[in-house]
């Protein structure tokens, strides 16, 4: 599959438009746990996932994660060419989940592309705004869902991305998700277990009532 | 004081785009406390504040609230003409905080023009990018700041908006800025009280030591 296939709006765009988009843009491969994009000190360019998953998220002073969205094929993100748009004033990561190829366009060819066509500062427009859901989806999670609920929502995303009831996870990993620390996450998943809703071995949650986690998601 | 010189990228639109925007904003006035935009019920269109001051926040189903961003003279909000763009996938209210007159354009005008200017739908970008800015620095407030310290934070802020060290706020409303119970407000409140740093009455905060915030605010 090539970058055309891939890129949503490609048949949208003029020949010419079309070009500078294709012959820019550049294949990478990056090997699960691989950082990508390191905050304020990267600008990447615009992401087009060709196969694979990573993780955006952000860190406190401290270290500290929560994961703000993922992307998998096809998904575009532009928060990694922060420096073509001077109002975003943030700071994000993103590592390879898994073994991922993606194209980058460079930040000044996409914001060239961008200041000349509507068309695609329209889409680029349609990608803030999924970024900016996704981002108040996080807030509203941490801010009014309590632990539980969120913990049985997380473990049964994963499940669906993972297609296994099987997750490899560390207690870590799980805080580093969701932006706690990881005695909450353990002292939560043991009294998960007690109810008999996962089995716990090292490194790895597996999940025996799907139905009970469901209840406890949407109470 | 004119829509035309209020609208940041006025002197970049063409004729004909500026005379669609001139006719079509509607003044309107909104007296303090008025609720001016109720999440997905409204489609109000692009909001530009010519005075006043505006609240935007959201809302769990309980009720909880927590301040998002404020609008002051010259903001332009445009999420709440949220039906123009099918990413935006969540829902912000908004609410007068003083006496308030601005210029609304419909959502469908300001679509068109997006549309079809890439001057226009470039502007966009920088003020989803301003908001999404905006909710990440309070969700970063809300999960790795102790509460002292975003309690302090508001109150000197307050103190910078209102232009005065006797705030006018009730511990309900505080509560409803920082997304946390009234109880929670009252016992920090108090503490800060036994500090020195405020001196409490029946609705109002007086900040008597703005050092003494400082040092809690950014330790």
């Amino acid at each position: 599959m090539s970058f055309s296939e891939h890129f949503p709006i490609y048949s949208k765009l003029s020949a010419r438009e079309q070009e500078i988009l294709s012959s820019s843009a550049v294949l990478r491969t990056a090997s699960r746990g691989t950082l990508i994009h390191n905050g304020a000190l990267d600008c990447l360019g615009l992401i087009l996932v060709r196969s694979g998953q990573l993780r955006a998220y952000f860190t406190s002073d401290e270290g500290k994660e929560i994961t703000l969205y993922r992307l998998f094929d096809r998904d575009i993100c532009m928060l990694t060419a922060s420096c073509v748009m001077s109002s975003i004033q943030f700071e994000i990561m993103i590592t390879a989940e898994k073994d991922t190829q993606f194209w980058i366009v460079p930040p000044y060819v996409y914001k060239k592309l961008m200041e000349q066509s509507a068309v695609v500062a329209n889409y680029t427009n349609e990608l803030m705004a999924t970024r900016l859901t996704d981002v108040m989806w996080v807030m509203e999670q941490v801010l009014w869902k309590s632990f539980d609920r969120r913990l049985a929502q997380f473990l049964l995303q994963e499940q669906e991305v993972e297609g296994t009831s099987v997750l490899k996870l560390t207690h870590e990993v799980i805080a580093s998700h969701l932006g706690t620390a990881r005695e909450v996450v353990t002292r939560m998943l043991k009294y998960f277990q007690t109810e008999g809703i996962v089995r716990l071995t090292r490194g790895t949650v597996e999940l025996t009532d799907l139905a009970g986690l469901q209840r406890l998601e949407s109470p």
